[in-house]
């Protein structure tokens, strides 16, 4: 966990005193709220949002202001995890299914900083199943057409039944195996209804991805 | 409302024994639900799936069987209204709120049959304020998202409070004025993280536009 931890502090090194941060769900997300705590504790002032109702309870814990979203003007800095990282700086979020919250948080904010460690990076996505959020109305005809595209994909489970979104959603993980064009994916996913998100976040978004290595090494791409 | 009856009736003739119908809401949805069960009481076997909470009851009153999604393999016929159709036959709907289901429903269905009465006829959309669906979780960074655009746009409203979809999320009106390139700016809008769907309807979706006239002529585009 190491390289997840070094790198995650590292991206904490970006708050600044009087910012409204993002908080992103996930095991590096988790180092990080932890980092952030422990600035607090020592005197730093900031506001956060948080992109699921884990991370905000989690922030909580470690003393970190969650300010409601009608309080707050903008978002100065998002830190995240992601399950996949390409050279363009591409990225695959929603393994953990907050993939929707991420996005909207990620996409608001000014600077948007995603900490991974080595073995996200990778050539081209595609190898992790994409998640993509659908409403449980008529998610049958959704993941239908999902599947119209040649894909191999199934709505995902939790304890024998569908696992459920934050917002009371499905997520549909899609075996793209390589997807050579984040982009036109994204938009081609988007043209159909019933789909809410998908969790490719464009290279467009990401102001710097922290990677952290087994030799304890972070470098910044 | 003759020129909604009337036009509603006549997209209920296309409706064949055994097929699974589509049913849309609003009011020119209602003539159609009142036609159809109508002709189940004259002996005429379908199924039928909701737009709405509000159409499935009003279709069970007329007993018309609703059938669950995981009992239907597709849908042949879907019959809904519109507030606004333009030349192409591109469309407006969620006036009533349920554009999202109306959506999945009409581009999920064999053929799509629009009822207007000759009122909703246009050159351009876009006069009639153009309902978005948004996620609740940070909706006001969705809404500056969309005003940032240069549209007029307001979270609609419902008795003192936010008007809750049947999927329980939001609706920002968009002002839009004029809208040159129906499809461009639906996608364009499907870019920003949180809207879940546009009250756009591409005339690629469309099969035909049935137009109730105040003269009782019923036309066909």
């Amino acid at each position: 966990m190491d390289a997840k931890k070094n790198a995650a502090e590292r991206a904490v090194e970006y708050v600044q005193h009087g910012m409204t941060i993002g908080l992103g769900t996930g095991t590096t997300a988790y180092w990080a709220v932890l980092k952030l705590g422990q600035k607090i504790r020592e005197g730093l002032h900031v506001n956060a949002v948080a992109t699921s109702v884990g991370t905000e309870k989690l922030a909580k814990e470690n003393n970190i202001p969650i300010a409601p979203f009608s309080e707050i003007d903008s978002i100065d800095l998002a830190i995240d995890g992601a399950d996949e990282v390409d050279r363009q700086k591409n990225l695959i979020k929603g393994g953990g299914g907050a993939l929707t919250r991420e996005k909207i948080i990620a996409y608001n904010s000014r600077k948007f900083i995603v900490v991974v460690d080595e073995s996200k990076l990778v050539e081209q996505l595609g190898k992790f199943p994409l998640p993509v959020e659908v409403l449980p109305f008529g998610a049958e005809l959704t993941l239908k057409r999902i599947l119209s595209m040649g894909v191999e994909a199934t709505i995902r489970q939790a304890e024998n039944s569908n696992y459920i979104t934050d917002n009371g959603n499905l997520i549909v993980d899609c075996r793209f195996g390589s997807i050579t064009d984040p982009s036109s994916l994204d938009a081609a996913l988007k043209t159909i209804p019933g789909i809410v998100e998908t969790g490719i976040f464009l290279n467009t978004r990401v102001s710097t991805v922290v990677v952290g290595f087994k030799t304890g090494d972070v470098n910044e791409l």
